[in-house]
Parts: structure tokens; C-alpha cells; sequence
């Protein structure tokens, strides 16, 4: 029985991990929940899995989710409110595990909270290593915690290296659909539209992530964490266009022999492992039928209709806060995409402009209050030069 | 430095070997050599290597190998002869592995004096399993041995489980690439002729093997071997046809995860990691391209058109020494289309007769006796039924 808790419980990772609590009630029980502000779901939850402590972000919410839950007449949680609440959460009691599903920099701090308490991550916030790597891993490192990948893409790999012994792995090859625009051709891309762009093509997903997968930036930015997770240098993380999405990613060891993780898109999987590994828990989901998945097929990733791929292997071999302010610069820039404030090939633009004005302050190891201050200078920054660029066409 | 002997030196899997070990001088030495009759070859093997014992199969040739290497005058091998030679190479000294490259039940009791003299196995042989698993694993489990499969498929399997624990595994994969005549329509099977199953698409390989695949025999007894490797029931271990032979094999853990090994087809990298494992060693082999190697496809085994594959699940079910008969009926077949005197699809046909008449006379653990008596009994069965059936048209 492994006692877990969960940041984010009421988002697409939460809910998908409650789901998984839910079905294999003798591997996992739930001991903090930490929530936003959707105090119907968060009560349900709260009554369903009992955990020790709950934690909602918007402390106006508190008085409903007490009222919400006051019909549990053999159980009370213990209540903690605002971000405070939520680091209370990350680093209650005796969970062993901790799933950081909450979006951006906010998972942060959190995050490293859990750490310094000494629990092993589910990670599925991306921040903690795409902003976070110059303090989050000495930290990991100091504990002596896991950060298991949470995400398809760095599962994958994560399942693929199990048996490869230290210095075995030479090569990363991530796996990208392509998005809503691999089959457009580059001379298009000015006209798209959001509506368009949202179109992906294998996994539903929400707004920002579908956007991010149209541009490609999705993978720069899993290159990055790649990177962080795993130890390889940047010229042995490839980004390779598999359309059908069913091979999650691949690795290529010293000897040249190639391994890779397959499956049906499902978030569940990679959260499953991340909560399991080392084990393998028996699941009923449909396992992979590879005929009935099709030919998989395999190309370059075109760098002209994807200029966000190479900024974001930019950001990442320059380091420091670098990737910070590409992460950040991006959300911006795609917030103001689907506020059709700007065009779909302007998000590119904006995030090099930016990128390119950090750099004579970026350092090699930045602290938090750095990192953080990065992040939002590049928020800033692409808000002021969005007023300068061209809007739609 | 790990020392190894190799019998059969001289064959495709020896020489293999030995190119592994010329590129490789800091990981391997060679401890000794067996061969079957080939002077030439063995004496270059003998001077480049210098091995502490060598062995002739053909005791007559004795004279020659003493001859072709007497310029070697810093140096001389120990000398052994005959079936006796072989197995005194097997079990020589303080080699760590043996790789077992005899083709046939002659490789039987050499390969188990090695593992009776505490060798771990690099296993090419697959008739040490196929027929020999009712004697051979016990004595695996009692000497406290490794198996470490050779061949591209079940090392695949192998290399996959390596970080999957202990029940972790549900289910096999094993891929075909569908040999020959994967895309001539099974009604044009009567007719085709020995020239036309000897054109393997993917592989070049010896006659014997390259008919196997086109009647997907070779696949049946890989699943066999499976069986006895991994521990599978038949009912979890499955083929799938995949033209492209990049991916070697998949497995299913209990998750759904799956996962796969994939490379270019390349006998040298199972080879390599059964003599390397755990480690993965470094090679400047082109490593794989999946842009190059286009699209993946899979399909499945049709079994009207593949009859000696479900004829193989039938003899794996049964158990006891009928792996060992169909194997040796297997033999005696393809030897008779080879030589032009039965039809290709005379080869189901005379292997179901034969196992059909053993099926009275099988026991559950059948000693080794008891095993080469059926391999001889088999090939006697199916020359004599071979007097019976139709030739060609």
C-alpha cells in the first residue's frame, strides 16, 4: 500500500490519478489533497478517498467545501487554505509519493516542498524542471528522492532505461505527432487560425498543451526536461514526427540497440508507473493491438514550419534561467494566440525576441527568487512587444 | 575482460563471434575453439586468437590444423577431437561463457556439459530448449546458470524484460517478417518452387533457416523457446507478421505497457549483449534510423497459409519430447523440399503425420535418451512417409 498525495486534484492529472486510486484500492491510499477552487469535485473527492488533509487554493472556496463535505458524519480532514495550504499538503505526514499536477510555476514551490520532505514525485508539472533544474535537482539530489516521470513521452524513456545499466544510454529519441499542422504545408502556417490549431490530431488535451503540440514547442520543452531528467547532453536528444502516437518514445544504448515504449494514447499509463515503479500493477485497459494500430511511420521534423523546436534547444543549451524565460515567453505567446491577439506564426517571434533580451542576464546557476523573477519578466516582456508585431493578416 | 568459448567457430554464428571479439580485445578472450571440419578457417581462427584448447570435430583433419598452425612458434593450443572435443571445450577451464553456435542436436550435450561445468550460456542453439528443455532447465536451475538467448528475437524479449520485475511479464510478441512468400497468395503455394522460398526478403541466412521462414516454422519453435526462456504459457505468447524485421520482438507488461527492441537486422548485437550483459558495450555499428527505415507495419499470421506454426503450438502444448520430434521432422522435411523430392507444402503435412504417430509414446519428462531417440525416430518417420506423398505436380 503506497500513501500518496496529490497536487492539482481536481485538474486532468488529478482526476486521472484518483480514477487510477479508485480501480487498485489495495496499491494506493490517498493522504492530502490539494485543489484549486472547484469545491463541488474537490468535496466529492474528499468524501470518496477520506485523505488525512485537504488543501484548497482559493481560500474564499474554504466555508463551501466545509459545508460540502459536512454531511460526513464519521470523518473530518484537516484544512489548510492558499498556496501555504497547498505546501502543507505537498509535505504532510508519511505520503511517500507526491503528484505534482498543478500547471506552471505555481506547482514550484510546492514541489520542492515535497522534496525537502523527502517524498518521491509523480512529475507531471514541467516547470519544476524546465524553470526549476538549477535548484530543484541539487535538492533531489540532497534528499535522495525520485523524480519519476509522469508524462507519456518521459516514461517512455523511463521504462526503456530499467534494465540499462549506468552509461549504457547514448541516445534519446522523443516521439512527436506533429500536431494540428504536420500535413500542412509551411507556406499556410501564416493564415491558421485558433480554431485550426486546436484541432490535434491524437490526444485530447487542454488549450495551451494543444497549441504547444501545433508549434512543436511541446517537445523543445520536453528536450529540456529530457535533458534534466536523464543526463544526456543536447546533441543526443533527437525529436523525431511519429503521426500515430502509439510509440511513446525510444532510446538508443551503447551497443546500438534501440528500445522503445508503446501504447495506446493514455495518460493513465505513464501516472500509473510513476506511482508503481518499481512494480508492474496489473491492469484490465486495453492492451495494444499493433495491427489494429497500423502502419507506424516515422520523419524528420520540418525546422522551417517548427522554429520553436530549435529556440527551445536553444534556451536549453544556454541554461541558467534560459528555459525559464522560454517557458514563460511561450505561455504568454500562446495566451495571446488564443485570445486572437496575435497570429499563430507570432508566437515564435515573440518567444525569440524575448529569449534574446535575457541574454546578457542569464547566469549558470540561478536561485529561485532568479528563476521566478525570469518567468515573469518574460510574461512581461512578451506582453509589451506583442503591441509592437503585426496582428492577423 | 570476460573469457569466452566458442563451438562451432567456423559457422556464421562463430565467426560473428569472433568479429565481436577482434573489435572488442578489451572486453573478451578467447579460451577455446570447436569446429567441425574446416582446417583453413579454424587454423586463421587459432593464430589470431590463440586459444588454450582447440577442438576438430572430424578427427581425420587433426593432422592438417597441426600442420596449417606449426609456424606458430611462440605458441600452441591444447588439441582435442571428435564429439569427446567438443565437449571438453565446453567445459575447458575458467571460461565464463560459452556460446553455443552448433547447429543441431549436436549441440546438445556440449552445450550441457558447459552448463554442468557452471558456463553461462550464449545460447545459439536452439535445439539446447526446443528439444532439450525437459533436461537442460533443470540443470540450468541446479548449476545456477544464465541463458542468454542469441538470436534477434528472444534477445529482444530479453532486453526488454531487463527492467521489468518478477511476474511483471504478460505477454510475448514475437515478430515474423512473413519469409518468402508473405505476399504471394496462399493458393499459389502448391507450386512454389525451392529457388522461390530460398529468396528471404529481409535476412541472409543459411537454406535451412531461410525455408523455416517461409513456412513460419522457425517462428513456431521461437515461441517454443519462448516458453522454456521466459516461462510463458502458449496462450501468452503470440506472432505478428512485420515485413520490416526492425522491431525484433515486443513484450507486454502487466500494465499494458509495451514495450520493444528495435535495430537494423544484425545477428552481431544479440550476440554481443548475450556475451555483454548486463553492460552495454560500445559499437561503432550504424545505428538505426527510423526515418530511413520508413514505415513499420504489422499484420497477422494467416494461418491457412502458415500451417507449421500452429502445428508448432500444438507440439509446445504437448510438451515432453514432442518439441523434439516436430524439430527433427522440421529438419527432415525441409532437407527432402531442398533436395526437390517433396512439395513445400508436403513440409506441414509430413511433420503433422509424424508428431500424430508420437503422440502415444510421449511423456512429460522424458530423459535425454529418450529425447535423441525421438529426434532419430522422427527423421526415419517422415523419410519413410516422404516414400508416400505426392511430389511435386
Amino acid at each position: 500500500m503506497k500513501r500518496i498525495s496529490i497536487l492539482g486534484s481536481t485538474g486532468s492529472i488529478g482526476t486521472q490519478t484518483l480514477d487510477i486510486v479508485t480501480h487498485h484500492p489495495d496499491a494506493f491510499q490517498v493522504v492530502g489533497l490539494a485543489a484549486g477552487g472547484n469545491v463541488e469535485l474537490l468535496a466529492q473527492q474528499v468524501a470518496e478517498f477520506r485523505p488525512e488533509i485537504v488543501a484548497i487554493r482559493r481560500e474564499e472556496k474554504l466555508a463551501d467545501l466545509k459545508v460540502a463535505v459536512a454531511d460526513l458524519t464519521d470523518y473530518q480532514p484537516q484544512y489548510a487554505v492558499g498556496e501555504g495550504g497547498v505546501v502543507e499538503v505537498a509535505r504532510y505526514g508519511d505520503a511517500e509519493s507526491v503528484v505534482t499536477g498543478i500547471v506552471g510555476c505555481a506547482g514550484l514551490l510546492p514541489t520542492m516542498a515535497a522534496i525537502a520532505a523527502g517524498k518521491d514525485i509523480a512529475l507531471a508539472n514541467k516547470e519544476t524542471l524546465i524553470a526549476g533544474a538549477p535548484v530543484v535537482l541539487p535538492l533531489v539530489e540532497k534528499m535522495g528522492v525520485k523524480l519519476l516521470p509522469a508524462d507519456s513521452e518521459h516514461s517512455a524513456i523511463f521504462q526503456c532505461l530499467q534494465g540499462v545499466p549506468e552509461g549504457g544510454l547514448r541516445r534519446i529519441i522523443l516521439t512527436a505527432s506533429g500536431g494540428a499542422f504536420r500535413d500542412l504545408p509551411v507556406e499556410r502556417l501564416p493564415f491558421v487560425t485558433v480554431q485550426d490549431a486546436l484541432k490535434h490530431p491524437n490526444w485530447a488535451m487542454g488549450q495551451k498543451i494543444t497549441i504547444d503540440s501545433a508549434t512543436l514547442m511541446n517537445k523543445g520543452l520536453e528536450v529540456i526536461e529530457a535533458h534534466y531528467l536523464f543526463g544526456l547532453d543536447y546533441d543526443h536528444i533527437d525529436i523525431v514526427i511519429h503521426p500515430q502516437s502509439i510509440i511513446h518514445s525510444l532510446i538508443e544504448v551503447q551497443d546500438t540497440s534501440v528500445l522503445a515504449q508503446l501504447g495506446w494514447p493514455d495518460m493513465r499509463l505513464p501516472l500509473l508507473y510513476a506511482l508503481s515503479w518499481p512494480e508492474r500493477i496489473y491492469t484490465d485497459w486495453e492492451p495494444l493491438d499493433l495491427v489494429k494500430a497500423g502502419s507506424l511511420s516515422f520523419r524528420e521534423p520540418d525546422h522551417d514550419k517548427y522554429p520553436c523546436m530549435m529556440l527551445a534547444y536553444a534556451a536549453g543549451r544556454a541554461g541558467g534561467a534560459m528555459p525559464a524565460v522560454l517557458n514563460a515567453a511561450n505561455e504568454q505567446a500562446v495566451a495571446l494566440f488564443l485570445q486572437e491577439k496575435i497570429t499563430f506564426l507570432d508566437i515564435p517571434r515573440l518567444i525569440e525576441k524575448t529569449c534574446d533580451l535575457y541574454v546578457g542576464q542569464n547566469t549558470a546557476s540561478p536561485d529561485l527568487e532568479t528563476i521566478l523573477a525570469a518567468d515573469q519578466w518574460a510574461r512581461r516582456t512578451v506582453l509589451e512587444s506583442s503591441a509592437c508585431v503585426a496582428t492577423r493578416p
